[in-house]
């Protein structure tokens, strides 16, 4: 274990006498417990096990204090993982990625506290702190576009995290940076597989960006190829951020998460004011992976039609294809910004419903508001769809939600029966593939209102 | 003449649409007349003329827009000089002081809008104002203390003229920055000679900031050496800018004005909370001009005392010993700066007492009350000292002023008669040595109340 | 299949005409055939199997052309492999590879070709073609002493490769860069851990250095972390461009001929000119790789003594502290060169015996003509064991050694009978290990004559 | 006056043990002299004399000595003037000049040696000389074709002196290079101006490249701005340079030097095989210099005929013109140069006769061998009136020249006697405008032999 003092750089060196005054009580108030654990998830960034719990209590007395001098800011660890140093200093990289996490808290709480808690009420306010932070991280830069979100599961089998360095290769390759969840799995592949064809096209800017949010970093350290980590506030901002930066994605295979970015996106997609906007989205996984995408694509057309499945495109076992196919998107999307005059670092002409920027708290009065019959309009629909999603996974799987099922009985689900027996049959598949991992026999915790 | 759309680059190019629009409102209601006279001074920058009155007249039908798109802004001139451009481009140092101009005043009516007016209301805030605008103006950046402010006057004669350009020379080849009111004379001098000396060192990072205000740069074109230009909303912040980031200033022969700027540093640094502050002031120029330093030396000396003599080193004719001078006085800053922990960027430590950051209107009812007499503390005295100074000119030469005492007689004045005549015999000197330039006989405008 | 036109940069693209037709004229002559085979190895480089023979036989149609240009010249490929292509273009840092190919046989051909003969027959003229190539290929630039030659087999056990990425790593992450042998295994392991720590340090210059000559590109494909690539033109001219650019020395496990590199270097240590010289040598490997170094250890002390084995260090299982030590001696070094004004980039004060700088034709006269007692000077000893060993290998496994054996039945080699025994000892040792294969039973190609 | 160590960068930091003897010798024998009054005209670059003959005058007792250290060359200057330095410290620039004399003159009596002597007797084999000392000074670069080279006078007149900064800064708005023969006057002028408007244009990598020769530089100091100075070994490989490495020319008034260089230029331009080169040409010079073009068009059109007037365009009191000109004339170069595949950085195409690669010495013998009459070959024509003209000069203003003629008697020369009245009346001209500077009454220093 290590202490040590550390000064920022890029960004947090240059800040006013308020500035860090604020900075430091922000750190040093309600958000110190928040930055210790997203602190410690940066510093051990790379640790064979990934799972930042088991480092929180390896290093249980790690402590971190953000100072304030008149030059600016200082970092003081105090018994730091030793895996952040050599020979008593620390990586740069790590250090960079630590005073990301400060930035991001220290924005979110100054920038985004509570006397501005009025402009997060509308959908155009919450895009523009989205766009605030990314900013702020020196994320959004006037260049061409070329960044490839990548979504897929953190535990995915030998065979998948392969296949998405492969794809992350022939990406790199064609001169394509990357941006996913920063997480491992299919959030570390295809960084992984850039990185080598980056090296060999002797591509000298390049960008991993890390996109988390506290609740997620805590489970997940960031991934040690990321080299740009921005932290934000919640899943919702987060999502936005993905769709906004993104000029193109891609989605690995992944558990019950990644189906419901699916419906995030497919929703969003599918609102008519979108209807006209290029977004290449290709669903891709090497051949075992192929009865994970047929069940969703199927579930899709079932539910949302075929105008939905038209959205996307699933290209099994062919990472050159994925490559080529992204390339020729992406200049679509190119000559469509330049058309609309739009920029190409965000992309401010995708509407995103207010619904979509919100979070959603599965109780059985929320669940059974849902409306899942056929008839409605294709994006609501899907809101409501991930939203069913996301409340039976929670009733499966997550602490909270099994409480209330146990307490309340089932939650009670209103929608056409092949809708609710298609929803049943992609969960059971999920749990065969150990995609959705539950103890003992699936049990579904919804019952079905007609 | 000449029509141009341009799209801004280096932090106007990564706006949200809120910003833009909010650009494109301030740039189009009440500031756009401010904004169409410094853009006419910028477009006209390294004319022989060096008067953009005259550029007014010239181009009466200029005007500029500031336009919204989703990638951004966009800036159309109308009718623009035609120097500016080659073949029909814009030369890019130019659109880049165009840029700085928008900016600055974009910033101003954003950030320093009607809403904050109470927070301009004290000194901290002000300062803090003087921060946010330089480091928006990206002027403020880590690296060792090297830049030196240079004050004098606009219409110097040709050997004090040259003479500026051999001390930015000697200053150039020992590696310093220049700091000047971006006009021509003392502020071009040392640009220029410092521009030479730094290509024959090879020294790649060179700074020219060029620091004015609305009222200086409508009558003062930026010189076309400056690379960095910052418009302060008014005179005192502008004094502030240059006290706050020079790590020392050297004062060549000037008008009236330069003897002002003079007592404004000196009432500032006699404050006692300043007193351990190191920053090195010089007043040099060629032997011609000797006399004009002992003139004021003797009048600081008799008014201020040895104290204030004390703070600034008088160097004749000798730019060599300036450059060794101020390259030692900076090495005091910077170990101070590091004891201290303070920035070398920004001098946070020095003490402006809230009645040097604003503005003194020279009314009899204000000029009345100053209060010159000796065994007050040297900075009030020493701020009173300026004010005088500054009504006396007003009274003397500025339209507004002589029609005041053309209404209502002489200030009236309360102060020591040797003080006073002190005062009276500076200001001869410098009508007779035409540095103060008057119609006729000079003739004071004031009286002595003891 | 793929053919392409290349227009090579980085020092082939300011040629005279005359160099170009010369360049044009080596490649289409005698060399044409080593040129083919040499790029074929570079446009295979990365491909699974690592064995350009295979490439041979899958690309036997594959031809390059070098041809003139007024502009400079131009790299024509037929039927190349389209693994070395992008959607129809080359892969940026294949192109470089290609271009050091056809940069260092024309260098060989022009430079060192008959004319010169004379030149490369003292020591001094052979020195001195060394350091022509490499400065040639631009590897010599003044900078810190940080450039570690890393030695080992190309075949070697996976927790061996593991461990060679490990010290790369640690290497790495103190800034040190890599030099080797540039092809798979222990030569390719430590780039692979430096790429590594590199990005995690941010370090932007980096320098991963094969150095091969002709005979081993052949069997060896460049791996594709390789950005500096050198073909010298024999394994002598090879060896000692390790010794004069390399600060410092690891050796990982290898097979025999690891162990006759040893034997060289050390060799050239022993030489009483380079007593004081400092080299750090580390010889190192994890824990199951402790065998192999005890065995070489014991045979050096007993054949070389204990002064040889105080010129290494034998570190197991340990990269952090082989990290650190080689720090520590590579300080030493830089010191050392500072104090006799050498330079950094080219070891010019190492003698190299001219014995050294020559291939060992491995004859049954050669091997008589070993002298294998106790009591001759070390270094000389040291060049005959080299010798002894280089001719037992090739008797037991290289075809040719192996025909001559068949003919003329075993070589007889003069040396003390406890140092022949040690020799025996140690081959059977390699044997056993895996590290020389042979064919059936292990049985001496030599008799020992007192 | 200052001792100084410099340690040489740039080329000959990494030079091999021979090399540096061989340097340290050329540089200590017969080469020193030479050396010395190089080293001392770049020392003194800048000073207000620009005469380094006062510069030898006042330090006789400078001395340069090239010692030999195992790390490289160390250059060591005793009684060197104080004003290359600044607090003891040699300025970069200077230094950077200081190198390029010692590898000019190394390369030259390295390369160019003796032994190389039959190499440099055909025309093939200068242009490779001039080729390699050209690379070897780094000149050489594959780069768009930006380069303009100006000729004119080294003492010009104010106004003409102004008018070349005029076109210099035009050429710089517009993104082209100079190269001058790096002295005053014309050679200065287009730098300067180019200095500002590549400052203007923020232009980061500019070019001002002075060629000089060993007797030119001893006469004129490289003027401050030069930022490549090239030093060839005579004449006539300095003008070769000059038009190999320019993609058009620019001639401003001079003297009788000036004229020459125009024939020497026009007389390659009219050989049949550069009929269809583009190379563009324009004589310019304020209205004040009309008279010097027309005289020398008059003189061209008389006896080279309307195709050699064809090659150029004359230009009065237009920068702007001039540097519309040019940009339009080195574009068509560009295009020729890409469907001709002869390279942007050096003008391999362009024939140069042997004739015009060769001294002349202007003997009473050579003088009478002329043949100047109408019906010969333009370009064979052309070279004798060069011939012609250099002859005259010498008998008339130097020294050698003008004991000839008192010994001999004055040159006898063949011509068509209208072509001599015509080379009578330019030199008369010349005179009179003071172009040439002759004491008492010009007299012929020639009779004409039909």
């Amino acid at each position: 274990m290590q202490d040590a003092r550390i000064y920022p750089r890029g960004g947090l060196d240059v800040l006013s006498r308020v500035e860090v005054a604020r900075l430091r009580d922000a750190s040093s108030g309600g958000m110190h417990e928040l930055l210790r654990r997203c602190a410690l998830a940066v510093l051990t960034s790379g640790s064979a096990s990934d799972d930042p719990r088991a480092a929180r209590d390896l290093y249980p007395d790690f402590d971190i204090q953000v100072l304030q001098q008149d030059r600016g800011v200082r970092i003081d660890l105090l018994n730091a993982p030793a895996m952040a140093f050599v020979d008593g200093e620390i990586i740069r990289g790590v250090a960079e990625l630590l005073f990301a996490v400060v930035r991001d808290l220290a924005y979110t709480a100054i920038e985004l506290g509570p006397e501005y808690a009025a402009d997060l009420e509308t959908s155009a306010g919450i895009t523009n702190a989205v766009f605030g932070l990314l900013r702020n991280a020196r994320i959004l830069r006037p260049a061409d576009p070329n960044l490839v979100v990548c979504w897929g599961g953190h535990s995915i089998s030998r065979d998948e995290y392969l296949y998405t360095k492969q794809v992350g290769y022939e990406l790199g390759l064609r001169g394509l940076d990357i941006c996913t969840g920063c997480g491992p799995g299919a959030m570390k592949g295809p960084m992984k597989g850039a990185t080598i064809a980056h090296a060999k096209q002797r591509k000298r800017t390049t960008r991993y960006i890390g996109i988390t949010e506290p609740g997620i970093i805590a489970a997940e350290s960031p991934n040690p190829i990321v080299n740009h980590l921005v932290i934000m506030p919640d899943i919702e901002k987060r999502l936005e951020a993905f769709v906004r930066i993104g000029h193109g994605i891609i989605v690995f295979p992944g558990g019950v998460g990644t189906a419901e970015e699916i419906l995030y996106l497919l929703g969003i997609l599918l609102h008519e004011e979108n209807a006209d906007l290029p977004f290449p989205l290709i669903l891709t996984g090497p051949t075992i992976a192929a009865p994970y995408f047929e069940q969703i694509d199927r579930f899709i057309r079932l539910t949302l039609g075929e105008a939905a499945a038209s959205r996307y495109e699933i290209i099994i076992g062919d990472p050159v294809a994925v490559a080529r196919t992204m390339t020729a998107g992406i200049k679509r999307v190119r000559e469509h910004r330049i058309a609309q005059k739009d920029s190409f670092f965000f992309n401010w002409a995708i509407q995103i419903p207010q619904d979509y920027q919100q979070p959603f708290a599965p109780t059985h009065e929320a669940m059974a508001a849902l409306d899942l019959h056929h008839g409605r309009q294709a994006h609501a629909l899907a809101a409501d769809l991930r939203r069913a999603f996301s409340g039976i996974v929670a009733g499966n799987v997550k602490e909270e939600g099994m409480r209330r099922i146990e307490q309340s009985g089932p939650f009670e689900i209103h929608g056409d029966p092949d809708m609710m027996q298609a929803l049943d049959a992609l969960l059971r598949a999920f749990v065969q593939q150990r995609r959705m991992k539950i103890a003992g026999e699936y049990q579904p915790c919804y019952r079905v209102m007609a």
